[in-house]
């Protein structure tokens, strides 16, 4: 069996195999959530491509850091041209875009990389979303940091220029409350191990779950069974992992310990492995967390995030949103278009974050079915590329 | 392609896939080292099984706490009684144990599950090994622990009454010294970043390699800014991930950071997910570190543990290693045992640690060549066992 298998081919199955184990387990959760949104994917390939981007993203980021080009290949704009069954990853012209929006009600954005890097406005972002705004367009902003509110996103919204309320606004804090209050149902005093910031616990306090954990929590005795003997917080149905700069070998410690006992979830708020800064810096991602939880518990966690379809599926909840009458527009192939494709919503690539065409380029070619889903329908240089079609 | 692999088949690719990524780095370093050590196995695939040991140990531990078989399968009874080429793992009764030790000149233990749990010492343990040496065996002891130096552990087995001199200890701390003394040779001042205890710094020290960053690092700031901002030391060529009950995110940070700075080596001690305590305790272990680095900084660790080989050629450069008169003796299929079958060892399974029958038996039936490996040539039920064919 070996000898039939190209390397490429073996990829594609270590990320299928990995990606069906952990999206199998989201699936069963998701199904009580999702019965107006599943229209348009098949369910179960949308589970293993959306369980693959662990693999796929890194290796897309390692691939843009080698230096992979960051053009426009020459094969795409070729289809693009020929207007192939291929043509995917068009650029969206102002023409297109026209068009594109006359068959559109909703579009979802990503924020970070997309709206803003750091705290500075992506220029004509705003003006855009003003411009969709006053087409008639409902907007949503769907971002996997868990590290804020909906309050404090509408709030950077507002102060960038975007409008936005916090209604519009669908974080990993906000989706893993609601996830947490339909787990936790009928639990006489809902509680959570939180390794997370404020902002996370605070979206779980508003449903009812109550917080532990949040803050530092430095090596408490000096041998292994000191850190065992630490108290534990009774009643605790849940280890929570987002993003948490506190996190330490203690709190690690304590989440292992929760997961042991019976019937405790372990749910993190995303897999991303890096927080993108501004120029071009970074930090770790949540994902790297909730790695070393699993790998410890020996046990999957329930990811929120993108590219899981739970985060739509809150969206869609609020939102009843027709599938093939939105646009999901992302700067991240694994994450943003991933959710896209998945959900049966139309795609857009916006060159301002961390994908680029060579990473496109790059999933075309891939003999992994997983990575070819992972191309948008349309890309732009920046999403102030839609203002000439909302103009006159 | 997806149509003609089964599930197992799909999971031992990924498995195999993961491997031969992982291994292959360590490959390269290896051969330098190994030219004496290298006989008996195959070794593009001794170094696929030992990749893939991250994930079959994973599923081996997973196997075991679902309660899978701990007692001796009848099938495995009835090729061992047949003698038949699949009379892998046998009991090593008295008269078998009596015609191995014939033949071999060197026994390597296991430390922890096999020689004493926590602080006790296996009983009859001591007795089996003084009985070794005074027939003249030689005897070694091979750890993935780092948080102990060669002394450390010398004087442990003293304390237990295992006898032992520091010059028999082979632990991960000790190791990694040797292959970054190695690896950083011609640096002007050779300097570690290193998570982990002061042993292991120790040891760094004790060859050359200058240590920063052991100890509490608790978050500098409050803002990503800020921990990007946090002085780095100059010149460190390398960081070092073991055991390191002081890890925050602080420390993962930097050790980022370290590690995009060009030429800097990424080390783990080991990819262990657990440390077994006594009385089925457990503690997080080293690999969910490592994995956590790996992760942020989009990069695999070289690792020195076992199942690597790395560690073994470090021994049979010191003690000159015949590897067939040498038995590789353990309580984990997935490190110890894999070391032994790929190193060409005989291999002995003790059942006082971690590594059931139940799982051999599953390894066995596995449709995975890699799992299939991690099947030893005889068991005991402890090395006490030995005793009867040593006496008289």
């Amino acid at each position: 069996m070996a000898a039939r298998l190209s390397a490429p081919e073996r990829d594609c199955w270590r990320w299928a195999s990995a990606s069906l184990r952990r999206w199998g387990r989201i699936g069963a959760d998701a199904v009580q959530w999702a019965a107006r949104a599943r229209r348009g994917a098949n369910e179960r390939a949308g589970g293993g491509a959306g369980a693959t981007a662990g693999g796929c993203k890194e290796r897309a980021a390692a691939t843009a850091e080698a230096g992979d080009s960051g053009g426009q290949p020459a094969a795409m704009a070729a289809a693009a041209a020929a207007g192939s069954d291929d043509a995917r990853c068009v650029r969206l012209s102002a023409e297109r875009a026209r068009a594109l929006l006359a068959d559109v009600d909703t579009l979802l954005f990503d924020c970070d990389g997309v709206l803003w890097r750091g705290e500075t406005a992506v220029p004509g972002a705003p003006e855009a979303l003003t411009a969709l705004r006053a087409r008639g367009k409902r907007l949503g902003f769907i971002t996997n940091n868990s590290s804020k509110t909906r309050e404090a996103y509408a709030e950077k919204l507002q102060r960038l220029g975007f409008g936005g309320a916090r209604l519009e606004v669908f974080g990993t804090a906000y989706c893993t409350a609601l996830y947490l209050r339909r787990r936790l149902a009928g639990a006489p005093g809902p509680k959570a191990y939180v390794l997370g910031g404020e902002a996370l616990a605070a979206e779980l306090r508003a449903v009812g779950v109550a917080c532990v954990g949040v803050g530092p929590e430095p090596l408490q005795g000096d041998s292994p069974s000191a850190w065992l003997n630490a108290p534990l917080e009774p009643g605790v149905g849940a280890v929570v992992v987002g993003f948490d700069p506190h996190f330490s070998y203690m709190k690690l410690t304590k989440a292992v310990r929760y997961l042991q006992q019976p019937g405790c979830l372990l749910v993190g708020t995303n897999m991303d492995n890096r927080l993108p800064l501004e120029n071009g810096c970074f930090i770790a991602g949540t994902g790297c967390l909730v790695r070393a939880v699993e790998m410890a518990a020996q046990r999957q966690a329930d990811i929120i995030g993108k590219p899981s379809r739970f985060i739509f599926d809150c969206v869609s909840q609020e939102y009843g949103i027709n599938p093939e009458r939105t646009v999901m527009v992302g700067d991240r192939l694994d994450t943003d278009i991933l959710l896209g494709v998945t959900c049966g919503l139309k795609t857009i690539l916006t060159l301002t974050g961390v994908s680029t065409l060579g990473d496109v380029k790059s999933n075309r070619e891939s003999d992994c079915m997983s990575k070819k889903r992972m191309v948008p329908d349309f890309y732009v240089d920046s999403i102030a590329d839609l203002l000439p079609a909302l103009q006159g």
